[in-house]
């Protein structure tokens, strides 16, 4: 094998030659046959040259105003907009998701929104917090960690790509340089993100080093790499498997690290809501479930139900509408088999099939849309199998017998990043809603009422975030700006440190009118005296 | 043995006898005897016990106001001081540690304030940072977690005391019940603050089992109690081995806890600062080190000079200090144990004793007042085990030969919680200030100017924090309020959630005129709209 025609990886400032031994080919999931380039699997010496390159860069900017973060990120918007032809030609390759809304209208416009928010927090800098007890002339403020590593999951080439997403975005906005670790299933998406990337670090000055790429590595460099001690934080989104083992490497030696793993989002459906407007909600649910061939992680996976001829009529028209629907396409075999080995599960856990619960029906990788549905008294039987996560164009129907067995039901979930539940506007659900509310609020991360749980607005109040194992820890959030930002950042205190010698943030001037600081208790944007 | 006499657990509301089947008794470090009092370890099934009753509690409270909190801070806070003679000499009798000004003066005021300070953040609420989007309707804040594990240290009977400290009171200002696992060093002490706690819960209408206390878990127990399912997170305060052995367990699970461990506190003594006033530093260095018998977190535990005669004439001033000043008692023989192997670590990597170095000398447990000194090039040869924490009355001088040496030392370096550097008040050290405070910014939580690391004010700007190992995750401090709060809590967003259905500080009208809640990406004490 020649490894000169294999696409390069960007290590200190150059697009090098691999010194990997082994390649991998992306396959466009509509048609299942391998897209042409070649990539290379990094060795570890140039894992670790990306690794040390970083930790220099990181030295180098430690006194580097957050206007040079915001022009990069910003320049790189604007690189990604110019160049968004090929950006969606590219994903819709490598991804099977349709150009139009999902890659063109929605993904890269929120990429570049998020790029954009994240440059004005980090022009703004009151993400990090600055508070200055003038009494005891004690100072802190968050600041940058130190070399992030991001790994980007498969269903979000644009928006959480490890080059150019959310964890990217936070994570410059910090001030970290950031080695992206793309995702095997869209390597030339991730390759055009880092290019763009480059060039726009070389524009506004950053150094070379500051965003590097390598497409992948053995499970045991990710290991390495995310726990090495030059390395400040890592941000991983994806299947819990992998997560839960870079996890424990990075936890052994006190790394943060932010994981996205798995969640089956719950939705309540209470009785009165569907009295006020079933055939409509069952058009919500479909949509919701079926969009981007269900590879969301805020799909809808689980629906709770009370038992009733209303729901029987409700579930039998969403089967009827999942029949119906078009089959998308997957984003990769792999997505298919794990899919069709999660509805397994739950069929081999009690779950009877009402629609689909077959592979095919669509172009390339296909399942056919999927609605299981189980009662309470199996559910309950089983109910951690009965939690697995199929991620797809799938959903598992919970039929409670009564309202005590819905909160029952409830009890039995794992941390998820959202929970959903729908009423009657007319007040009739309102005390089933706060009996099973206390339940559902302390397993997720984001409550939601009346809507699905597929939209997530990159808005400052967003949790992106729950309990584990949705996540690492259930006080960060993945999306929303400024909170995705603090998660890549240190608390530094100055404690009796001379005024010269403070960052501008924490000296008595405020450096910006628009800065928030909290001074002696009290949010302000004043000077301190 | 009869389990009659030993003393009560307080569990669920009761103090019970214990159904363990082991005891132990405290022992006066004064006099090297045990104190009468028997303890049980506690056994799986009332530790069981204890969860389900916290888990209940927790539900109970979920829609508490802080109001409710507050108030049992303070009157805690109040019946502490009531009864401030029976806890200063319980104290003294357990731990050695003199009653003034220590006790008495120093520490006791410390912890009443810091739950007058917790409370006064409960009732406030903007620990909890509201944070609303107008235009998306998504409002999100930080709530309590769950019910929380407090272990407490052996050297703070009551600062970090854990059914009085400042986990303690951070966990209760965010709304959660506290079990706290008393230090085997001081029962007695920690039997009086549950005492104390119970009758003020009882005094405010909270749930009985808010506060429960157990002595001692075997390590089995305190794994699995630390990560049961209805678990929200823990503190721990303490040795690194026992601290790292909670940190697996509980992030195999996805528990947030929060460590305390080691931290070896460098302090650089620059040239210049030497000249202007060695004398008054030799006494400083030497109150700071050997005060409370060198038993803090902030010990200044390595202290990195450059080689030359003023050094050399600093040096035998502080060993003629060390070998003047008085003796101290260490808090128990399992101290004063580990001290001398920390020493006997650094001796065979290659440290040389100038003062102390054996057991003796004092009342009770004690070991002389210890300086030990290293070379740079020697330092460099074996830097992990030079920096091996002798927790007490002793400390490391590391002699470089230039700055670039100091420099390489500061960069081996690992995570603690504290660094110092002292300067020239004439600017003659500027230079190699700012050559040297990068390394150590990056290593240290709290980053310190012109004094010993060994006062932690109890400041909201205070960093009682830092990179691993010195605690698990450098973003958190234990001590400072509103920021160690935010530890006990999880992120809890409302996405398109009915007005009425919001808690109040997120509802458009703020419930309180002094709370501070951000609205639209600002910071503002107004209504919405």
């Amino acid at each position: 094998m020649s490894l000169l025609n294999i696409e390069r990886v960007l290590i200190d400032g150059q697009w090098r030659v691999s010194s990997g031994t082994q390649i991998f080919q992306a396959v466009n999931p509509g048609t299942r046959l391998p897209l042409p380039r070649e990539y290379p699997v990094s060795s570890w010496s140039e894992i670790e040259q990306a690794i040390l390159a970083a930790a220099r860069v990181s030295r180098e900017l430690r006194d580097a105003p957050g206007e040079l973060f915001a022009k990069f990120l910003d320049r790189f918007a604007d690189r990604i907009t110019e160049r968004s032809g090929d950006f969606i030609a590219t994903a819709n390759q490598e991804t099977g998701l349709p150009v139009e809304p999902r890659l063109k209208i929605a993904e890269l416009p929120r990429t570049t929104n998020q790029l954009r928010q994240a440059a004005a927090a980090a022009r703004d800098g009151g993400w990090s917090m600055p508070t200055i007890d003038t009494q005891n002339n004690i100072r802190s403020r968050l600041a940058a960690i130190g070399p992030v590593v991001v790994f980007g999951p498969n269903n979000f080439p644009f928006a959480f790509n490890s080059a150019a997403g959310g964890d990217f975005a936070a994570a410059v906005a910090a001030g970290n340089p950031v080695i992206a670790k793309g995702h095997s299933s869209h390597p030339n998406t991730t390759r055009l993100f880092a290019e763009e990337a480059f060039e726009a670090v070389r524009e506004v000055g950053l150094p070379p080093a500051f965003v590097q790429l390598i497409y992948r590595t053995s499970h045991e460099d990710g290991c390495r790499l995310i726990s090495h001690p030059a390395i400040g934080a890592s941000g991983y989104t994806g299947a819990r498997s992998t997560g839960l083992v870079l996890k424990e490497a990075a936890d052994r030696v006190g790394k943060p690290i932010y994981l996205e793993l798995s969640s089956i989002n719950p939705v309540c459906v209470l009785p009165g809501v569907l009295a006020e407007r079933s055939a409509e909600l069952a058009g919500e649910f479909t949509t919701s479930c079926l969009m981007g061939t269900g590879q969301f992680c805020t799909n809808p996976g689980l629906v709770l139900l009370l038992a009733g001829p209303q729901t029987e009529s409700f579930v039998n028209a969403v089967k009827a509408k999942f029949d119906a629907a078009p089959i998308g396409t997957m984003l990769s075999e792999g997505v298919l088999r794990n899919f069709d080995s999660g509805i397994q599960t739950l069929v081999a856990a009690g779950a009877e099939v009402l629609a689909g619960g077959q592979t095919g029906g669509g172009n390339g990788f296909s399942y056919r849309n999927t609605l299981l549905c189980v009662s309470g008294d199996k559910f309950l039987l089983s109910p951690h199998a009965l939690q697995t996560e199929a991620f797809g164009n799938g959903s598992l129907f919970v039929i409670a017998r009564d309202e005590a067995q819905m909160l029952a039901v409830l009890e039995t979930l794992e941390g998820n990043l959202t929970g959903a539940i729908y009423s009657a506007q007319d007040g009739q659900d309102d005390a089933l809603y706060s009996r099973i509310e206390p339940a559902l609020r302390a397993r997720v991360g984001r409550l939601i009422n009346d809507k699905m749980p597929t939209g997530v607005a990159v808005s400052p109040a967003m949790n992106h975030g729950g309990p584990f194992p949705a996540t690492g820890h259930p006080g960060f959030t993945a999306v929303g700006i400024p909170a995705s930002i603090r998660r890549f950042a240190m608390l530094q205190c100055y404690d009796g440190v001379r005024p010269n010698r403070l960052p501008p943030e924490l000296q008595n001037k405020n450096p910006r009118p628009g800065l928030w600081r909290s001074i002696d208790g009290q949010w302000s944007k004043a000077d301190v005296g």
